[in-house]
């Protein structure tokens, strides 16, 4: 396994991880079919989505926070709607592999979630 | 790995692919555990839910384009709903597998989730 | 495969099976790098978050039912909200294992989400 820092600068932002998924893999069994991303934080995911423009990320950021609903929420530390939005993304994605390489549809790249940020964050790569 | 071809209909529309994934897997390796379904696009997704009353399939696409928040996108192709939608849902589905067959609940199917159609699209079918 | 059974209070419920998917964990091969937690039910899911603070997951709990549009819904069991919970939030979370053990981060653990309980449901835990 392999950890990636992740350094983030808004509440709410994606990150293109993309680049640094596919390092951490070259250090990893090149014979793997499948990558496995893992988010050890729990106001925080990770999705797959269109890495060309990035108004697609900044579009998605604002779309998750109008989407949490207008409930009163109990956690006293008031990030209830960063955990609730963390379950609907997901902690982990996994991606095919081919001949050590990330096999990602034409579109697509791998995007840290920050939902409670800024902050310092980890995500672990590790290989099928 | 197998690659299976989804035709849809509609511009939002779930397509039962449980027969085509159990199809693709009888030709991969039949001491797998786990079989991974990816969906390489960024405006598709693919989940597992109820497959025995098409009402349900009608239900979710329609309840799916009713999340999406009434708030301003600045992606140009003007399908950011859909890139929305895609991340919630998730690109990829990984199910028991036993003596080469899907371990499903029993009433459990495979949906190829359609957000931007009609189109042609691809799914990845391997083993785990 | 090791099945769990989890027996559910509430129509909309997270219980924490942390610790019971770490027991089945336990009688499965100790040499895997992922534990595959699956939920073979259509209005049912499993998700990873903060297992700290109760009031998380009654925060989570009471939000997704406000998540749920107000469209009229076909299916006749009359719990297409409960099925459309289920396809957001998924069936299924893997998880990196180290020397046999799930390695979770710190504020992580695992949850069923009951979304049309009470009721008696199954949880299948695998390595990969």
């Amino acid at each position: 396994m392999k950890e990636i820092a992740v350094r983030t600068a808004q509440h709410t932002q994606l990150v293109n991880i993309t680049s640094m998924v596919a390092s951490a893999l070259a250090d990893l069994d090149q014979s793997a079919t499948l990558c496995h991303v893992y988010v050890p934080h729990t106001t925080a995911a990770v999705v797959i989505n269109e890495a060309a423009d990035p108004d697609v990320a900044a579009d998605l950021a604002a779309a998750y926070q109008a989407m949490v609903p207008n409930v009163p929420f109990a956690h006293a530390e008031g990030n209830s709607p960063s955990h609730l939005l963390a379950t609907l993304l997901g902690s982990s994605v996994s991606i095919p592999v081919d001949n050590g390489r990330l096999k990602l549809g034409i579109w697509q790249g791998i995007y840290f979630v920050e939902l409670d940020g800024p902050r310092t964050r980890r995500v672990w790569v590790s290989t099928i």
